[in-house]
């Protein structure tokens, strides 16, 4: 399963007309010019992240820009609870303090929270400046490096705030998965599975059989999986950028795994945790109906768990905590709830026709942790 | 000058690819619902004005939108300081808390600020639903109904956070005209007699004949001026949607504008206002590059001054008050503040090689109201 030499970079273009851009995948990006300079839309740059990444990366990164531009960084605090319009707000501030003009370029060096903030500051800051993508959790290389989703968090809703917005480039430095704590790569990988699942079943196979390897670390296998994610996903956000159809499959899981998110406060269950949990419910509603087998939902509760993710529903949450916060979801139009179930191992579809009382019956007969 | 029957209601189409939309201009078009439910994304309406507009018009869009879909509304102080986040903020909470879905509708019901601040809570609602324009003043008809800049002020700048967002549909009802103060509508002209000094001659002389009519509301005329207005500024938008070149040409005026606005405190003067004497700044400053003739210079000042504009910069504020806030300036790339000019009556251009010191004393030596 190891490698000798270092793996080599790959790179993935996601292919958007004139909002093309490349995700390069390998270790040790973040302090290489090559890799960062092309995709600067001027000589002012501001670096978002936060205090957890910043003392790891943030001089590596300053390193790889080199020393001719005017570089300045906003550092705010770690966390999902930290994804709100105040500290969007706060990125605005220190772009205008700076003086910076249209031709900046917004770096965000960090997780999911740190990208999806500053893909949204960089969205409307002036109406719009060039914002990169650098990565630093496995969850954000696979899931929020490819789709231009930027947002932030209300009270009454998760990414309920946001744009579409196209970075320029996506620099994946595996090399940053090695500061992770391991329940964080878990989380990760709970997205790498769900691409398996939703239309991809020989991955779905390679997961299994390497899912111990990834658990470790193995370079060149993390790399071939989060290109795989990635090709996956920018597959399906080609064929319909703004989640008119297809693209809502890459929900599988979210449903009820936002509902799990909100309910327990954002952050005491990680992300891709409540997704996990949220994918074994799809499963085993989809069995419900008649779609999966039992052996379908045994093998994708299996891989969830040998990646070291919960399958169960959290103790204290009832039917209704569930329904009153799935009928708040992004997806639903009118009065229905739209879930992303499984069709068949390794395909998902959208059901929107399942009777409010059935729905709430499954939750109920469902295990808790 | 005047009118026989109503006229009719004439529509010009924006055309912008899979995101045109029609302007359709004419007296009493609100309660119409032929002219609003065609535009209706579903079934639930969000109508965002403000405390004065709303005891005039509110209940005629009401009767216009009918009785079958789910009406909300927010209303909002009035004037350019409501321009902030927070009251974006609002909007959002009560999109929130009314539950509403991504098929739901915005209708701007108001001036520029209510169009601008709903465009953007628009554009970002769960990354973008749908809006419509009911412009209730003569600026907000001929300028923020094309071009889909949307957005609010910052501390540090005008319109420093938003989005390009176009609306479904933009409803222009002159008869909303009549309830505008005078000082308004003169406010309004400044950005009609912009269109003929930028690129239309022919509408310059047009308007030279016809400004004390418009001043005393003749319908007919109104809606022509209207038309060829956003005709122009479609035709440029059209060319240039994100403002990468010649769309910067409608900041005319401007740049000296928002400067005057920034200084004297948002609403103190009208916007309008405030670009009248910018434009006015900028004929004089294109004089004394050699652009423009005396005679020139003359027949832009009395036309402006005909429509009750003013022409002076304001009393206290100094070359160094105009230049600080300049430098801000959206359009600015790099170090150079970058003006729009007349490189002849008629025919606008950009202008960023101007040594600072030549601004400088243009600015000290131009008059003082």
């Amino acid at each position: 399963m190891s490698t000798l030499a270092a793996p080599a970079i790959r790179t993935l273009t996601v292919e958007l007309g004139e909002r093309s851009y490349p995700i390069h995948v390998g270790p040790d990006l973040l302090g290489n010019p090559a890799h960062l300079r092309p995709y600067l839309a001027g000589s002012q740059v501001m670096i978002v992240t936060n205090e957890a990444v910043a003392p790891l990366y943030l001089d590596a990164l300053k390193r790889g820009l080199g020393e001719d531009l005017t570089v300045r960084q906003v550092i705010l605090p770690d966390g999902e609870q930290t994804k709100t319009l105040a500290s969007v707000e706060r990125i605005w501030d220190a772009l205008l303090e700076a003086g910076f003009n249209r031709r900046c370029t917004l770096i965000a060096l960090g997780g999911g929270v740190i990208g999806d903030m500053t893909g949204y500051a960089a969205a409307c800051y002036q109406r719009g400046v060039a914002f990169i993508q650098a990565p630093t959790t496995l969850l954000a290389q696979v899931d929020s490096s490819v789709g231009g989703k930027t947002g932030v968090n209300h009270p009454r809703g998760k990414n309920m705030i946001g744009a579409f917005w196209q970075p320029r480039a996506v620099l994946v430095d595996t090399a940053t998965l090695k500061s992770l704590p391991p329940r964080e790569l878990s989380a990760g990988l709970a997205e790498v599975i769900k691409y398996g699942l939703i239309r991809d079943i020989e991955f779905l196979g390679w997961l299994e059989a390497n899912v111990s390897a990834l658990r470790e670390l193995d370079d060149a296998l993390l790399i071939d999986a989060i290109l795989r994610s990635c090709a996956t996903k920018a597959a399906i956000v080609a064929e319909d950028e703004t989640e008119q159809a297809v693209r809502a499959l890459l929900n599988l899981g979210h449903t009820f795994g936002h509902a799990i998110e909100a309910h327990q406060g954002y952050g005491v269950w990680l992300h891709g945790e409540a997704v996990a949990s949220g994918m074994a419910m799809a499963a085993a509603l989809s069995q419900r109906l008649g779609w999966l087998s039992g052996d379908d939902v045994a093998r994708s509760e299996a891989l969830l768990r040998a990646a070291g993710l919960p399958t169960a529903a959290p103790a204290a949450m009832s039917a209704d905590d569930f329904i009153a916060r799935m009928r708040l979801d992004k997806k639903n139009l009118d009065a229905r709830i739209r879930l992303v179930l499984l069709s068949a191992l390794g395909q998902a579809c959208i059901h929107d026709r399942l009777p409010p009382d059935e729905l709430r019956a499954f939750i109920e007969s469902y295990p808790r942790a």
